[in-house]
């Protein structure tokens, strides 16, 4: 028997069934036609939102890193309720357009920006994070052949990293940023030459669940950019302190404290060096904002037992969840939180792995857990599926396609 | 300094650069108008089914697996050139009906069938390999509703597996197949239900290099089909034995020596038991078939040095090569074959990481490989891209979208 991990608070059961803002897991997929089927929760993604400002200094921005998901009707909820958005390409700055979020929100980070998206992002008026200081000479020139003052800034690779965090993004020689030590040259460089100076971007890593962790992350980030502003020769206008909130998805994982971070925050804010003093400050996250509101619910199509072990073979599968298969990012595959969503209020009573539709072993969402028994037709939920989902898969895999996905309980404001 | 897996045979240089089929790497991207993409060989394709058909004994059947690649034109080159396709969904199967490829050459295999895709296949006469005795139920019930014989096979689930080989799809508890004590039972219902009798599916593992514990497996699936036979009490009309032949992806790696296995089944085939003197034997090749022949060509984009190693940074990564960046199924990480495609005969000079654009620290092709002196504007060719490269990644990850693909040196025939 294997753990699962804990389910995320503010689901409920009606009629014995997982109810997301409400509503019946049933009802949602035949809302939606089929199975597979991400619902999202408005409700959820609401109260995060809620819950993280209250905890934060009222000073620090909020931004949504939109690759955790970029569901469109998502992307239109959040277009009022967080302060501004970052891309990774060309392609998700065009989705936040299509979404009516207008640029000059938006700023653009990733190490390998071709020319064409430097231009799209610069006619648009979107502030770039520039990763190397030849991507600054080719913005710039962009920027002069097209007749437009760009808005840059400065993707700083960190010397130090987010302890514990997930994935490191920072410390040592990294493939993102520019090394702390050639960022000051650079900055006076593209003041020099006339661009709007947008200040530094930092960026330590991400997933952690460690409050401490975080807090001195975050320490670092302000100590490091009043000192490379004080080496620029300006005050920043805009710091980007990164993000790194996790969530809890395996067995002994706990939620991060953000009251800790948001405290430790507001003291340091409180004490801020004249570099800093007028500086927009904001957070970056994308995971911690979207991912506990999701979850993936599939259909058993198959029950069938192999020398003593149960399978409950669903309609879906790694090709919407592959981070949740321990496929993606994933050392030792453990087990993400995961119910019979048809029989939410039931306890345990057998041991059971759940399995995708591929064929492949790579396919399980569940292995050797302690589930109530369930049969063909059965709908299973796999939680925390609202970050790194949909499009973090290979849905083309096997000719299956990709799932349907709802937005759901997302009162306009 | 970490090794590069090894290049497949078959490529040359033309004015320094990689030549595929004769053409040169840059015209190939100027064809296909830009990079990221695959260009898959039809020099290599007929070739490897040549050589194939060459060591294997004439009497066996050659079945394209299409879950390692199911491009279009791919397709339509293989239909003419092998005896039968295997597909894992209705999807998968819809393309071979877009292709011209008429289902009665295709076997479908896959622990999660949908009714609506046993409804499919058995409307359009594919050969259906079970999975449990309630999928038997599902498709002698849509069989009978639809007023159509179904022509059906068992997907046995053997007690050996594959040794050494990537992928385990034998031996032990398993999602896929029946066990083999309960596969006697069935084939006498399936027969006395008067469906077309198809035989036997044994597959056991893919991805294996070493051609002794291909014949040994080889000899154990004759074995046990023979044993089986007897017990259902008819000879079987068709045995698919599986495929599992595997292709060099790292250092050290070497070919699989066909000629062995040819010579071992040639031998087995002499003097089989009358169970199956007169059946259709095949073997299922996807990724031998197909991945040598594939190359994905990606340029640089940036190059850049970070506290003294230097990254090349290129427009494409896992989104299209998420094996290659080692997430899909990789303990640890080790690099693909990969080369300067537009320096293809210079010697190594440097140490360099090759990183796709992805923002994530996932996302790389190779790391720390000595390579010859590569700048922006350069092509990179990742090897080995024919088989689970474009349709198992995450194409749509951080916006990026699909690459571009071509065939190339197809002639009709």
């Amino acid at each position: 028997m294997k753990p699962l991990g804990p389910i995320p608070s503010g689901f409920t059961a009606t009629d014995g069934e997982l109810a997301i803002d409400g509503r019946k897991a049933s009802d949602l997929v035949a809302e939606a036609g089929d199975t597979p089927l991400f619902v999202y929760s408005g409700g959820l993604l609401a109260r995060r939102i809620a819950d993280l400002r209250a905890a934060m200094p009222s000073r620090l921005r909020l931004h949504y890193a939109i690759k955790a998901n970029p569901y469109a009707p998502l992307l239109e909820f959040m277009a009022s309720r967080v302060d501004g958005f970052d891309v990774a390409s060309g392609g998700e700055l065009a989705m936040l357009e299509a979404a009516g979020i207008a640029a000059d929100r938006v700023s653009f980070a990733g190490p390998g920006k071709r020319d064409r998206e430097l231009e799209c992002a610069i006619s648009a008026g979107c502030t770039i994070n520039l990763e190397s200081e030849r991507e600054a000479r080719r913005a710039l020139d962009i920027a002069d052949r097209t007749g437009h003052r760009p808005r840059l800034a400065i993707r700083v690779n960190p010397s130090f990293e987010l302890r514990g965090s997930g994935m490191k993004m920072g410390g040592g020689a990294k493939q993102f940023g520019i090394d702390e030590d050639r960022v000051p040259a650079l900055g006076r460089d593209l003041i020099a030459a006339g661009a709007e100076w947008c200040g530094l971007h930092i960026f330590t890593g991400s997933q952690a669940l460690d409050a401490e962790a975080i807090i001195e992350t975050q320490a670092n980030v302000l100590a490091l950019a009043d000192r490379l502003a004080g080496e620029i020769g300006e005050p920043l206008a805009k710091l980007n302190m990164g993000g790194g909130f996790g969530i809890p998805y395996f067995h002994g994982d706990a939620p991060l404290d953000i009251a800790a971070i948001g405290a430790a925050l507001e003291e340091r804010f409180a004490s801020l060096p004249s570099s800093l003093s007028e500086t927009e400050l904001c957070i970056e996250l994308g995971r911690y904002l979207v991912g506990e509101a999701g979850v993936y619910l599939t259909r058993i199509v198959d029950r069938k037992v192999s020398h003593g072990y149960t399978f409950l073979i669903t309609d879906g599968g790694l090709h919407h969840q592959l981070a949740a298969s321990g496929n993606f990012g994933t050392v030792v595959r453990r087990n993400y939180p995961l119910a019979i969503a048809s029989r939410f209020d039931a306890g345990p009573e057998e041991e059971a792995s759940v399995v995708g539709c591929l064929c492949t072993p790579l396919d399980r969402l569940a292995d050797q857990a302690h589930l109530p028994r369930a049969d063909v037709g059965d709908l299973i939920a796999v939680f925390c599926a609202g970050a790194y989902g949909a499009t973090a898969s290979p849905a083309q895999f096997l000719g299956q396609g990709p799932a349907r996905e709802m937005l759901i309980g997302a009162a306009p404001r």
